[in-house]
């Protein structure tokens, strides 16, 4: 998968989308997955994911296990949510992006989620990524907060060695001296990872800058890199969100984000997939 | 100028323009720059900047001194280029933006460079900046290759108190552990920089990711986070340059690359600027 | 755990040491922990642990299974190794500190095991902390390779939550900029940690620098800082080394090493522990 | 100078002393220089310097100009202070190192300096770094806060290119994602660029760290590193220094440190110089 090549040789890879639910990632359509950090509780979920899809969201991001630097911090719900998380995805027809953090869960949430999601943090958790490897459901690998380029991409053996070629990018940001913004979002990361391999690679701006006012300049800036989508975090409320809600958008912020974003991709020839 | 807030309050700073020759950096226009990283011969210079500038550049760059990590490396050709530069400017009516590395340059250039450039290495050389600071010629402070953000908005301080208020502010990437690229491109910074000042900002994809191929890419991603402009390198066959060849575009490479920035600046209501 | 105080109000917590085997960490001597990066077969586990112990060594270290970057590199014996490792641990009367990756090996190694050792990739794996955190067995936790110092401490917490208190750190080089070394070892960090909680820290500067003719020295400085221990690779010949060759002293060096040491930390009071 | 080799191949380059007034730097002995940040004032500074000098000191430190973030900070007294630095110096037979951070002081202190200090900020300053190595004068560059260690040694070129082989160099630090000390010291480029070059080293814990009460540890650790000598900030009372107060020691603190090295160094058989 990692082509060697002088350093000025043009590639440009051609990407190979990755179908999660109906929908595909990485083909001539750009994706746009929006929801809560974490899934608070039924009304809080359903409100949200029904908001963000009819504003333009192909798929639902929403957390049932939070790692959190604090072991006093909220942690999700965990299996309390299972049950309204299925009955709310089947009576919208939405389709979930969920994070795992222990090899144990892959069985637990395996009937309703459609991608599950590796977070920075268990990158390198390479015991996880070997399981999640042994089922053909999509996996979004979220890039270490401090992993090379390089370490990213290798990261993904460890699931398609075990059969699922299922594998879709995530670059969320990179741990600097700076501390003004919360990460520093690496867009050279992206364009270079588009151009050298075949994965399809998305970009979540929230985490990215950590900064609510600042999120949607830079989900612009991503989607004119050549990313295949974006991967936001809104919640009704974000001032009363149970976890991150200082990057958090709301819906009339999402909204505004939407249609802008939408000239830009009108602009490079990638618009936003409406399915 | 740094004003005191909580982080998600939208701020918005009112950009003030900077008249660069008879060019507005920061205005309701997009800015763009190119040239070669190093002034190697008349010939050279001339046909350079007279082919950026009908492609669609509006300020020239070129270097006189150069800034190398070895003592043996090609320093710039110094004095022995200021009659040709002089004339080459005079005779194809064009705006020069040029780095100084010593106090005592000033003086010798001033006459014709219209925007003096303060490189990443110099920006905590504050004995350099105050001396700009002394002069009311635009100065170009390019960030620090490690310099916080914070530190980046002072420097410009140390121009200011002299009287100078004629700054703009350059990322041009920062140095973090990713070896896949030469720097790691912050459009982070430009968003939260352009966000809390009224300084104009531009961006230097060339140096951000330092590899030929993908530097367009980077520009347009630049343009839609909202810059006021781009600074780009280019030579006639950037194989023989005497610094930089890996990172510097060519002629049809520029073009290509002025062509689709059109169409996403118009996008986002911020055309190209035309003089 | 975390006082809060002013920076330059001098605290110098006392260490609370923690029992592993029949040796203390962190009490009045200090401890040496030495042996393979991974352990290969019997009798290279038998000499390398036979050897390492009669040069000075109070614990031996090796790897059952292996976080390696590529999937294709060695991951360690695993299973197969369980039943030499038992007996070569009881014949000679040593105590073994290992790395777990994966939640469910705690219960397969809990036997034979002294310590459990949760390498750098795996300090934000708060799933496998938690789990550790039901068990008594002592736990080291090696420090992120870009885990702030705060993160470090607080990582401990989610194994003290579930009732182990006999947490130990080892600070092991963090990732920055700097290429010509592995890693960038942290003595700053140690410093920090000894002087605002209770934690004994140990340093691997095997890691922390990466080349082998450079680790004793680091090792000294290491002791010098205060830390409570050592963790070091030795291998009989470490060119054919499975893993981390580059890095690992033979036993010669080995040898050399102790004796330097010795003196050092007799000049500062706290001598090698002879059990 | 930078010889290429194995990583592993033992080279450990024979230093090559620089003197200093009358002391020799990277002896057979161990060199400390201390004094204040900044210069204050007449009192101050005699006060300061025979202070240290009583206490083991070698050679003072103490700032002229100060390199500020900030362009409203205290940034040194200047020509204002040549006259009582120069008797000062004279009365009490001492020797002095202190920063030059513009081409045009290096005449106005030529006479009563006995080291001139490029500064971290400066050390890609090469305008300054050519105009030293036109005189004869020992020269201490602080590492880059952001340097890679080839380019720290690659800067000695600017000096050595004009004639000046009077070099040593100084580890002080360099910026890393830790935000919970100053900067990280980093000993493993002390090691490195000992074992690779003839170059004396000295260490600066003060900036390393950055915190008072942390600074004598760190000031052991890098004597056993094998460092040949350490820069300290001393102040009679840090709470009130012009600048860098909450890094500096007062003197009975100092006292205690130099009591602490003097073992660690008859330790590994390298005791304080005495001249």
């Amino acid at each position: 998968m990692i082509m060697k090549q002088t350093e000025n040789e043009t590639l440009t890879q051609k990407t190979k989308p990755v179908k999660v639910g109906n929908h595909l990632i990485g083909g001539d359509h750009f994706t746009l997955i929006a929801g809560p950090c974490s899934i608070e509780n039924k009304e809080h979920f359903e409100l949200t994911s029904k908001t963000v899809r009819s504003l333009g969201a192909n798929l639902i991001r929403g957390g049932i296990w939070k790692l959190r630097t604090s072991a006093d911090s909220f942690q999700g719900l965990g299996k309390d949510s299972f049950n309204f998380i299925r009955q709310t995805l089947k009576e919208n027809n939405l389709s979930l992006v969920s994070e795992i953090t222990d090899p144990r869960q892959i069985e637990e949430i395996h009937d309703f989620v459609d991608m599950f999601q590796i977070g920075s943090r268990n990158m390198h958790n390479y015991a996880l990524l070997k399981e999640v490897g042994l089922t053909q459901k999509p996996v979004l690998i979220k890039r270490g907060f401090a992993a090379l380029i390089d370490e990213w991409i290798k990261s993904t053996e460890y699931v398609r060695k075990g059969g699922n070629e299922n594998v879709i990018l995530c670059e969320r940001g990179i741990r600097t001296f700076e501390t003004a913004t919360r990460n520093t979002l690496d867009l050279n990361a992206v364009v270079y990872v588009k151009n050298r391999t075949h994965l399809p690679v998305i970009v979540d701006p929230s985490h990215g800058i950590g900064i609510r006012s600042l999120v949607p300049q830079m989900a612009y800036a991503a989607a004119a890199s050549g990313c295949d989508g974006l991967i936001i975090e809104v919640h009704p409320n974000p001032e009363k969100a149970l976890s991150d809600g200082q990057q958090t958008l709301n819906f009339s912020e999402f909204e505004v984000l939407v249609k802008q974003l939408e000239k830009i991709l009108d602009a490079i020839g990638r618009p936003l997939s409406k399915n």
